[in-house]
């Protein structure tokens, strides 16, 4: 990750992407710009996804057996690639999903601990 | 961040570090080894930092005038480099905060959209 302090969207944190990818997917399939702007539009322009992060994880996605890719065509009429999530990728999504939450429960007890807990 | 699927600990985001280490300096002085064993603990054993981040990771918020550092004894009577937050720390402080609150919120957008937003 980078830091863009005076750009206000956010960068995403490595590591979260892929699971954004995926649950982007559960939605239907989608090429991959058109993955990019759920992930920016659902998260209200809060989150800008980079084409040199996106393609890159699209790659290792399919590679890993959790996306199928085919050609299609897009709305604008091009020949695209479309991914959709595989089994295997939903059982995958559910695992990042749980390690997402435990991870953001654990930085909330540093970051908000419990009145006992502080000084 | 690397992956580690078999340790149930988890590696900790690229970027949430600092936020973790400024904030354990919050509850007072301590040396780098202190500074992990505070997240390992308040986090109930979920976040482990490796010596190979946090130390630079140290480095660098000296460096940026957000902590300083000085000499000391620690508990077990050894020499130890204390760490402790300057004013600026405090504000560079919550700034990570804010920007961690603000990128849970637009991944839990994603992940958790309102039902009507969902297919």
């Amino acid at each position: 990750m980078t830091r863009t302090p005076d750009d206000p969207r956010l960068e995403l944190l490595q590591g979260t992407l892929d699971m954004l990818v995926l649950r982007t997917l559960q939605w239907g399939p989608r090429h991959g710009h058109g993955i990019g702007q759920a992930i920016r539009r659902q998260s209200e322009e809060l989150l800008k996804v980079e084409t040199g992060s996106l393609y890159p994880a699209l790659h290792r996605l399919v590679k890993r057996g959790w996306l199928k890719s085919e050609w299609g065509v897009s709305e604008a009429n091009q020949r695209a690639k479309f991914y959709r999530l595989t089994p295997a990728g939903r059982a995958q999504l559910i695992r990042e999903q749980d390690r997402w939450s435990q991870l953001v429960r654990a930085i909330g007890r540093i970051m908000n601990p419990a009145p006992a807990a502080e000084e």
